[in-house]
């Protein structure tokens, strides 16, 4: 084993401890944040760090860094209270990848980056045309992350667009059928395949030959 | 493409709105956390809610449900402050997914799914000892979601210990060398295949065939 303590972390060089600490949780969701300002610019952005809160009433939570340099993102969802969030699947990794270059506010990555915008019924804020899971979102609260001044963006789900043929029985998502990719540290992406599905864990289900 | 409205969602059976809901956000960690209780009661609960909060200091999120029931694990950091995370390789799924079974607190889910327990160095918590990619934590604090009760525990990373060959370069982790899992949902797991690294996002770099 490759023994890292927290001396060597912080000593590490900058690139290596991104890469180091950005990598350590395991896999991450890979999706594009969709967002419109009040003056109707819109915003797309890619984030590894959304996570699921609770599903009564359906919430999921959204990490964004500081506003110590301008994040279009954050400004553009505390504005207009909506978002869209669009699962980053094998067709468009490299144009996914492409929001995260420093764009000017006035400029849309929706444009620049070559993914088109699309809008749907009244939802007034673009989802991505190319995604094949796209939910839309209200914003509920943000939440200071004292530590380091993070912030914890929570939003409630309003709407769920999905692909024919992609939801199974029990109402889960079959992700190889939505092509669906995840992101590992901050630029490697991976393609999954299901290995196995278990039922609800249960005491009295416990293989005998485990018991000591 | 199948719509689900709010409406939809809210009225779907619990199992189907759970496995929506939990799988929606694309794929998530699979992650042991091992704690300890001040009566040296060791526990082990299988997580996918572990999220990347900021690299200098290194510190995680993780979400757990509210204490309307007992969490063992959550009482468990509150009261010894320091928590293992260890991920899950293929190795080690259906042991990893039993851990969510309903154990009592005298019951230790190290023995009772047939994991090893490993103590390092000074760590007065227990790791995993099949995990390939172990963390030391320290809690930092606890941040309650008032808009559904559950907590974000903020942890720092005091130690990393990850499997010879399996750190690229550039610091960042190779989860295909690593053999860590994702999940889908609550309980689908799935193996990661590498399919590309792009290098930092520049505007500069954007492909000449995408300006419209």
């Amino acid at each position: 084993m490759i023994h890292y303590n927290r001396e060597d972390i912080d000593s590490l060089d900058k690139v290596s401890r991104l890469n180091l600490i950005n990598s350590v949780t395991g896999f991450k969701p890979a999706n594009l944040i969709g967002t419109i300002s009040d003056q109707k610019q819109e915003n797309l952005a890619i984030f590894s760090s959304l996570v699921h809160l609770g599903s009564k009433p359906p919430l999921l939570g959204l990490v964004t860094r500081p506003n110590s340099v301008p994040r279009h993102t954050y400004t553009n969802i505390i504005e207009s209270k909506f978002y869209t969030i669009n699962h980053i699947n094998d067709n468009i990794i490299e144009r996914a990848h492409m929001t995260s270059a420093k764009f000017n506010r006035d400029e849309s990555e929706f444009e620049k980056c070559s993914l088109e915008k699309e809008y749907i019924d009244s939802f007034h804020v673009p989802y991505v045309k190319e995604s094949e899971c796209k939910i839309g979102m209200k914003f509920v609260e943000e939440i200071k992350i004292r530590s380091n001044d993070t912030i914890l963006i929570v939003g409630e789900i309003i709407n769920i667009m999905i692909k024919q043929d992609s939801v199974a029985e029990d109402g889960s998502l079959d992700f190889e059928k939505l092509n669906s990719v995840c992101i590992s540290g901050l630029d490697t992406y991976y393609k999954a395949q299901k290995i196995v599905k278990y039922p609800y864990a249960k005491k009295k289900n416990i293989p005998t030959k485990w018991l000591r």
